[in-house]
């Protein structure tokens, strides 16, 4: 039985040769060297950690802000190389949630069992 | 090289098999086999969701509430089957910190590349 992690740096090796995180990479990259791109994507980027981090905190977002993200977003659509780095991004979520929901399955298990949970 | 999944489901195979999960299984077992552990390890769980909940949503934490958290995890932290289980559990995240961070390098280290910040 290999340990714990040993298949973790062989997932992590799996993740990293996968096409999923390649095209991401290659995505990522196109973009990085446009300055402009790069700049839209950080303006981006930065704009949804700061509504993120009010949603987090309880803090209301004015209509003004709300606008704002959705016209940012709009931008970044339009860029080809933008928008084909969020479809990456996107495509490699869904796998590393797939992921995370696998290995955590037995203590979901565990702490899941309905046996558990009679007298509640 | 395997894919993904193959190797995401054979780190679940090994987290399952590793010590640190099984003496976690028989720890949680005890304090459920013993209904007055159980009742005691619930309480101190549902008290440490909701002060998460709210310090999440923002909320202001009063004294009393501190207060009664304090003396809630000093009643289970005496409870040896209690404790025991909190031991494990603490080893088992350890663990599970561990496998996160491994996996998410080729992640980290995309976004993180310091070249790319450079203009920033
Ligand atoms: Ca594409
Ligand atoms: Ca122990």
């Amino acid at each position: 039985m290999a340990n714990i992690y040993d298949s973790a740096y062989d997932l992590e090796k799996a993740i990293r040769n996968s096409d999923e995180f390649k095209n991401l990479q290659q995505a990522y990259e196109a973009v990085m060297a446009d300055p402009n791109a790069k700049q839209m994507f950080d303006n981006f980027r930065n704009t949804q950690m700061e509504l993120q981090e009010k949603q987090m905190q309880g803090q209301e977002i004015s209509e003004e802000e709300v606008e704002q993200a959705r016209k940012v977003v709009e931008l970044v659509q339009q860029h080809e190389d933008i928008s084909n780095l969020m479809e990456e991004e996107q495509r490699l979520n869904v796998v590393i949630n797939d992921v995370s929901r696998i290995i955590t399955k037995p203590l979901e298990e565990l702490y899941g069992n309905p046996e558990d949970d009679s007298n509640e």
